[in-house]
């Protein structure tokens, strides 16, 4: 904690004075880690009914796992997230697919580091990259063992239960059998919730943010219009574009773009860009981007296209499409799946966001009061739209310090050393 | 009006019927009209500083034009719409991108009509397709008179400005120089605004539906997004696919559904689709459309491609980008252009429209009040986001016709007959 003293001046005034405490720095330089699962270890079947002969999980783990096993922080990844959640990639020179990293530290990385809200001086924190990615976990634009290709759209459909169990596996793999704390937003949340419902027994808290139990209707929607830019896309080869000359890029590209916009609120994007334009005195009066939104969208999408795989894009879409708690945990009721919790739970919203807007996450939470169950709610007023839970680092931090710390009402959640 | 009478049964229960009035029927079969204007009549010069050789001008009537013409309607269309408000196309046989007339009548036909709110007995409605669309007013699919072959992107960018001038032109050449009211929705209100602003003495009520003095930074870049989609296409041929094998009608499609899903509110997608599947026990598990709502955007897009051309997609979103009421009359103080009114104005927004939301309109509003204008504001409480102007014709059509004979404060705004 940053150490504070407070020091009368001769006018005086009562001046508060904190340190910028030693503790509150960067995890530094990490090293993606491997599991790699195969059928000789443990055959990995998968919710369709496939199995996959071999898994090798891309994982990040920061601070100390404690003898008694019991400070274990999981986080899970969004859509376009991967492992590296803090610190700066030792492993990313040359490898263009995470060039982004040598200028950017992890995705999470104002919040979890020694000091910070999720202290990785008291912590251990793990995140492995879900099935279906890109980022060093088996995905579609790995090597089918079978084949000696890239699976491409031959690999198997996974789901939020599948990532569940994969990361079961290498929690198991470390030896851990029970979480401190998974913690996670919109995709990630998912997975946290699915974590609480699956394994229920293994879990001390829960933390959910900007996420629900299942994608709305306008939610599926976007993800198809995503998912028909890339697959309309010329040069999609029905996902078989791996070592060709074209790609779907501009399929993910117009993917990309539409996803931001998802992402910021209206008063955000007013706020930030409004009607600017590049030039101010001389619209091209054209379809370039004129308008500084239109430039801001082309530019993330550029970036991304440079470092995401379009096949990794349907895969990871259509997961969250397809999660449904209340469906896969109580018959399609969700208060019955509700009172599957025995973590103490926390659910956070943020104001404007629109993708998972704070009357279904009220809905939500009244499912889990509706059985009793010890959630605390928290609504955070942002105009940072659903990526509140990614930038607005302080006041999320403060709730997922305080919340961590907070004395947990079941026992078994675990002292803090 | 409708005649209603009540009975009582035997049984004591009142039975209201309604009988169907004789007068509240279609305009029946329809005919477009064409007006030419040429470099000969009216040279046709652009706001970009363009001009037009020729400018085609499709544009239908319903009702009798009144012997001192003090009748006048003028409806704006949005975005995708036409000149066939009402009515039945008598010449859309054989013609594959007005397919779709034989089956439907023009797109606001439940409120024109005799007897309907905007009541042909007694108005003269007059709407015009805009300049650069696809539907009989001169676009980029016209055939450029110096080159014998369709303009493409050599075409001029076209603003509202130019839309409502080129309207003037053909109110001029009816010889109508005074409209009793002018209305439209969304990009229409646009026009309806326009007109309001560059004319103000020729306009006795104006009504702007879903709409607003400028579009928000989200709806440029859902603009922008649309763009990409199509001119990413790998059949896009940079504007110049007419007559080819194939043109960018993926794009086209993506950027239509994605359209589709801002038209609609998430509330209302959610009561519409839900989660529903298009075969209940049967998930497919892979990315062909298996939600219901996958299934309508799908659909949704193969008609929009059969009768939409993609370079007047382009050029209609651009317009509606560049519309800015206070930057071209108030020097970028939408108080002063307000203050250029002189028609009763009606706003009207609805509770779920996202594009152009209530809080906007209410802005909007406070404007003209702010300079002691005639602003009469409606909020229509609906689930039909956007789309509402269209589908929720009752409560529109009940202040449709309230509004058009409530008896004018501006004394011009002329007796009905």
């Amino acid at each position: 904690m940053p150490r504070s003293s407070t020091t009368k001046t001769n006018s005086q005034k009562t001046v508060h004075k904190y340190d910028a405490p030693d503790s509150l720095s960067s995890v530094g330089m990490t090293i993606p880690h491997h599991l790699v699962i195969t059928d000789d270890t443990h055959p990995f079947h998968l919710e369709s009914g496939a199995t996959l002969p071999v898994v090798d999980v891309e994982y990040e783990t920061y601070g100390e796992l404690s003898e008694a096993k019991d400070n274990v922080i999981l986080v899970c990844h969004a859509l376009s997230g991967d492992a590296h959640v803090a610190g700066w990639d030792s492993t990313a020179q040359g490898r263009p697919e995470r060039k982004w990293r040598l200028t950017h530290p992890g995705w999470w990385d104002s919040v979890i580091g020694p000091g910070k809200p999720i202290d990785t001086n008291r912590f251990f924190v793990v995140c492995a990259n879900v099935l279906g990615s890109c980022y060093g976990t088996t995905g579609p634009s790995s090597i089918n063992p079978a084949t000696g290709k890239p699976y491409g759209l031959t690999f198997p459909i996974v789901t939020v239960g599948d990532w569940v169990v994969m990361e079961k596996m290498l929690l198991d793999h470390l030896g851990i059998t029970r979480l401190y704390a998974v913690i996670g937003g919109s995709l990630g949340g998912q997975q946290a919730l699915e974590w609480s419902l699956r394994y229920p027994r293994a879990i001390g808290k829960c933390i959910i943010m900007a996420s629900g139990p299942r994608l709305s209707a306008q939610g599926l929607g976007f993800n198809a219009v995503a998912r028909n830019a890339i697959m309309r896309d010329e040069n999609f080869a029905a996902g078989d574009y791996y070592g060709k000359k074209k790609g779907p890029a501009n399929g993910l590209a117009v993917a990309r773009m539409l996803a931001h916009i998802t992402y910021l609120s209206g008063k955000g994007m007013d706020f930030k860009f409004g009607r600017k334009r590049l030039l101010q005195d001389d619209p091209q009066q054209g379809f370039d981007a004129e308008f500084s939104v239109e430039s801001y969208l082309n530019h993330q999408s550029k970036s991304f296209v440079e470092r995401f795989d379009a096949d990794s894009y349907l895969y990871i879409t259509r997961a969250m499409d397809y999660y449904d708690a209340a469906t896969a945990w109580g018959n399609g009721d969700l208060r019955k799946a509700c009172s599957r919790l025995h973590a103490e739970l926390m659910v956070v919203s943020f104001s404007s966001d629109w993708l998972y807007p704070p009357e279904e996450a009220r809905e939500f939470v009244n499912a889990f009061l509706a059985e009793n169950k010890p959630v605390t709610y928290v609504e955070i007023k942002s105009e940072s739209g659903h990526d509140a839970f990614l930038v607005d680092t302080v006041p999320v931090g403060r709730l997922l310090r305080a919340y961590l710390l907070a004395p947990g009402i079941n026992r078994r959640s675990g002292a803090i050393k």
